[in-house]
């Protein structure tokens, strides 16, 4: 029997994969969650019938939430994930020996548990002493910090199911005043390929509220396009204020010093979604 | 009925696209030749069964193809183009009034018919009076042709069928050829996640032939993995010296002085491939 998994990113276009394995396939209290074990990309985690992450282009997303931002921010101590209960961005905060301290809230213990067990190339940090992690909606976790992190990071699911919460502008304005006052915050903002109503509305609504507001991308094989965006709202630090020959040749496989400014380079047509 | 057009774009991983009509589904002498309407990126054109380009996205592969070559060449009077028979290398190449002649290759002239009738968006300036279309073998008319060019480009189909020999060592000595002593050339060259040996040798045989290498990627979704990549070889300009100020702001979509040495920024993964 041959099995093959398809996602359709859009009403007319999708993925297809083939196979080997279903690891996990149930209902949470929050989302479908499941996890398969594919040919071509390995063992791929799939909320609401979306690919959060696989294990050969897992990478790329983990290290492109984690370092702009930490390398932007001169000295962050404390860093906050909202969602990410894979474990994949904490992983990347680990290898900054200056966080003190990273908390992981996600409103669904089952995605922290499963990914313990079955993806534990990605979840592998999330027992080390550094990191807290909090069974809890991000966004009464945010209202309830004040004046708190230096970083915050929104590794959510796409804005269907919980996360839709986590897109509006009041979520931002939570983050602000969750924020110290040079502190940073990054979204991953999806796609401009078939979702450009979304990053047009995130950047208008986060310009609002940050005086630094800076877009990013990184190619995500798995993800809708390929062309995955991220959003940064910063208080003070600019991004692209760093000098990268201070940013350390440190352990990944996409970001590096020469990728930290390139990837603020945007195809035209997504810099005139965020004018 | 519902219609859905699927690429197996490795053996286990695909991209399925909902279809309206066919329009053209063809043996022609070289190759399976398909045109598509799909609902998601318009009208496509497909070739033994992978998708060459289609009117959503075809602006990212054709303006990079053409402007990060031509923008490094400080005067490029007469330019090649070895297949890219639907005609989208041409018009980016028409944009810049210093080029006098563009030759275009294909060894199909079926795929030069069609797009012309079903891809003019495409193929809108195959017959404008500085462009010379040639139906011949691009290997043969490189072989005959030496010292004339400025800048050539190769816009081949994937290393399978009748483009396999222009993945070859013995192609590129006869591109060196046939460029004039300061001449530059571009070839579109896969992508890493499912290709990644054939970026090294191809990596790897054009710096044993040129002094100057330089490999740059863009996001295309309906690629193989959205990351793309291209690699230069030039006998005496580097794109990367070029002052991207003199660069003018061209109609363009995906290119601009901006991207044009962001474009080199490669994944981690990617440069190591290049090394």
């Amino acid at each position: 029997m041959e099995l093959w998994y398809t996602e359709k990113q859009t009403e007319y276009f999708g993925i297809t994969a083939k196979i080997k394995e279903t690891l996990v396939a149930e209902k949470t209290e929050f989302q479908d969650l499941a996890i398969i074990d594919t040919v071509e990309f390995g063992r791929m985690l799939v909320l609401d019938g979306m690919v959060m992450t696989t294990v050969k282009d897992e990478f790329v997303y983990h290290e492109m939430v984690a370092h702009p931002a930490l390398y932007t921010h001169p000295n962050p101590k404390k860093v906050l994930v909202v969602g990410g209960g894979d474990g994949g961005v904490i992983r990347e905060i680990m290898k900054h020996p200056e966080v003190e301290k990273a908390v992981l809230v996600d409103i669904d213990g089952k995605v922290i548990e499963y990914s313990k067990k079955f993806l534990p190339e990605i979840a592998c940090e999330l027992d080390n002493p550094r990191v807290e992690v909090i069974v809890n909606d991000g966004y009464m976790h945010i209202h309830d910090h004040k004046n708190e992190y230096d970083v915050i990071m929104v590794d959510s699911t796409e804005p269907v199911g919980p996360a839709v919460e986590l897109f509006t502008k009041g979520f931002y304005q939570g983050i602000y005043d969750a924020l110290k006052d040079d502190g940073i915050f990054v979204a991953q903002t999806d796609n401009p390929w078939f979702k450009a109503d979304l990053i047009r509305n995130v950047n208008r609504d986060v310009r609002e509220i940050f005086p630094v507001v800076r877009v990013y991308w990184a190619n995500i094989p798995t993800y809708p396009s390929g062309l995955w965006t991220f959003t940064i709202g910063s208080k003070k630090y600019d991004p692209l204020a760093v000098d990268e020959s201070t940013i350390p040749e440190i352990n990944t496989k996409y970001y590096s010093p020469r990728i930290h400014k390139a990837a603020f380079a945007l195809p035209k047509f997504v810099e005139e979604l965020c004018k």
